[in-house]
């Protein structure tokens, strides 16, 4: 007995500096998937989640956790700087990221960023 | 500048042994992206890697990691079970399973696979 789908997913491709860059996301009840990659490939699988122990002091800080892939120190650096805001916005939910970047200037993130703004699942 | 995406992404609910389960697959280049869910959950994570040692001599085996989650035995079992013939079809691609299961009776998990090939992506 098939009935109708739930769980939201939106994706979008946009050329971002003349690359095609393509996301995807994908909501769960205790995470939001989302994949940002310009090789087509899922790339290097990214847990960001937030950190409940400043709460109670107004900040929040972000745990980030490579899962897949290699962990390089800039890795966290583009994720944290990507899905903060999704993680916020969602009502601080863990964000599970696979990130495949050909081009990460600063330009180029804001407009990775939009592009997630514009899949907007949670 | 928006194009048609071009991820391959298929979902469905299915009512199984009484108990609603969400089948949600996208498909990447070098991963494809299961998850099966009886509570909503992206659940644990399990990555699921054809083994290229035993190729030439016919056979294949797999490697399950637990990326996310508790890591029991059984979730080893379970990934394998539900996904090894996604990554034989796929052409022996790997696979990345979320697992929030209620129900993992044999007739469950037979009833899941099926669930599964009926969002082919691959």
């Amino acid at each position: 007995m098939a009935t109708q789908p739930i769980i939201k997913h939106k994706q979008r491709v946009e050329t971002i500096n003349g690359i095609k860059t393509q996301v995807v996301c994908t909501e769960f009840s205790n995470f939001i998937f989302i994949v940002v990659t310009q090789y087509g490939k899922m790339g290097t699988l990214i847990s960001v989640t937030p950190d409940s122990r400043n709460a109670d002091i107004g900040t929040r800080t972000f745990t980030t956790k490579v899962l897949l892939g290699k962990d390089e120190a800039l890795t966290h650096v583009y994720a944290k700087n990507l899905v903060t805001f999704v993680s916020q916005e969602a009502g601080n939910k863990a964000v599970l990221l696979g990130l495949a970047l050909k081009d990460s200037t600063i330009e180029g993130l804001k407009a990775m960023k939009e592009a997630i703004k514009s899949c907007q699942v949670w």
